[in-house]
């Protein structure tokens, strides 16, 4: 028997999915390991209790296209991202990826504060020896520093360097898909419309 | 501002069609015509308060497979249908249309006297000629047939024979496309089996 | 090993669909039963012989959509009536159906003559009862039928009329998949321009 | 006017695509930034005279899928190491990337030993800093370092390390997009069944 909480999980999806291919700017921002736009149940505690899209999102078309269809266990670097962060704010239940650049980063930095939103950097070159090399560790300690950095607060938009093997992307979590969907495609707006 | 109904609208959608697109059995019975599956607002007045997939359900590799999105107004034929029926029974939200044949006919009408549910057909070679002319009255004239037939209840299947240009077709219709999906899956397998 | 056939076979389908999926006209002109798309192998003799589109060809977004990829096999109607057509001209290896009206029969036989292309119909209601009720006899019926209509050469397109449980559809044959898009395309560009 | 060319072109990536999409174990090796396959005219000398996979390859349901469909220009960084690999060696013009590791790279190793084909490693730590700063120098730095490491021939298989902000990746060319399919399958069947 589904739970209304599900029911209600796969519909806000389908709308967010609908805004995010919908929003021509964004397509310019999937990174070359593409997008992935995710929704955690209540008190997430493993990849299975995070809906996402399965095959990520792409650009087809020069538009955003879902691969395929949202499912639970379809992420796993951006679904334990959001079981990590869970542990410290357990409001925050969605998030997105996107490509970003020293650019993008310095104008995010501003776009923030004019929000009122908490902005964080994490450099991977911080990261140990012995935390890079351990399984499943790296991303406890992103998340540690990326909350450290902020002054104990999970920040709204994470912007991540790159490291070796490592594609930089940024990433931009909230409560809801629908309100990080709305979020990021107004970012992307604003971004490109500056220039 | 979308209401929470239409994020439950799509949420039960998205469950509904995860169900279809599961159920081999029904490949066998999507019609040349192909399927739709639709799902209406409460008191649906016009094809755009219906939601129905975008293109709608064809077979791909042996499996039902959806062409496109959950899009309101996606929908004309069955859309149609829904409203048609809601003015006689609001509670009826969803349903979804499928090949049949005599065979399946007969089978059909014993299945819902086993389920207690209403069975009914439309004889379309009953169809006036003045009906079949004018434009948009075909659809209260069956729906009308149907219930008649039915004694003036909403039928939960309804029987449509052909007529010319015109492929027979069955519709089973309910409060939720949710179940609608799961019955019209169950119907399936149970016919199939029986074989 | 793959014969060179198979390979410009599948090339021509590919730029076929490119043509066909770019036409924004065609989508009007897909019937209920949607349409496909075939290009038979030389002397094609069955079903395998011929490559159509799995799921058929539906609108998705306003725009023609391929449901599938081309497949060998994935077409039974129609590839039965190139296999049918074949024995009577060896050199007609492709072929797409399409909605038609009274209306648009009268244009099409108008623009046939000023192309010098041969124009049939075929009137379903002359069908034997039992040719209609023996499998696999129809298609033969009704080659047969549109052959004899033109004086028995291989019209360029057919004009079906509907039937008892048939949708009434033409079809457009030719030597090559590429043409016959290209020529339906058209087709289709000059009757919506017309009005 | 579609050159005869073009035509064989589509066939040929459309069989390659059916293989790719049928080999399960290629879904294991697709990296996070995804894959291309890529095939180029002959005497290609940019982006748009080499056919890609518009969206890439991408794994859904368990399975490689292509986001999207084959066309000139889709390709970026896969086409113009086609490119600048035709300038030594005009006989390889299609190709494949694929994730690897440590472990991968040493069976290759072996592998391309025993099959004779050269094997190739740029190790991209030894990039010169004023060539990964220069807009567009990458490319040709990394084909001429995996041409220099193989003394002077274009290697079958280059298997090139991570570097900052960069996903390691290894790539396989060949003649014909059909033949680099077929090869990079086997390669992941037998390195998948040795385990």
């Amino acid at each position: 028997m589904l739970l209304d909480d599900e029911i209600e999980m796969y519909g806000r999806m389908a709308v967010a999915l609908n805004i995010i291919e919908g929003c021509r700017e964004f397509a310019a921002m999937i990174p070359e390991v593409r997008t992935n736009l995710v929704y955690a149940r209540p008190n997430a505690g493993k990849r299975e209790d995070v809906l996402g899209i399965d095959g990520r999102i792409t650009v087809v078309n020069g538009l955003p296209h879902a691969a395929g269809k949202p499912r639970f266990g379809a992420s796993s670097h951006m679904a334990r991202l959001l079981v990590e962060i869970g542990k410290t704010d357990a409001s925050i239940r969605a998030g997105i990826d996107f490509a970003n650049d020293p650019h993008l980063a310095k104008w995010l930095e501003d776009y923030c504060r004019s929000r009122n939103w908490v902005f964080s950097v994490i450099d991977r070159r911080n990261e140990p020896e012995e935390i890079k090399e351990a399984e499943g560790a790296s991303m406890p300690w992103k998340v540690a520093a990326a909350i450290s950095a902020a002054g104990g607060r999970v920040p709204k938009i994470v912007y991540e360097t790159g490291a070796v093997g490592k594609e930089p992307v940024s990433v931009l979590v909230g409560r809801d898909t629908i309100i990080v969907a709305e979020e990021i495609c107004e970012v992307e707006r604003l971004y490109h419309g500056r220039r």
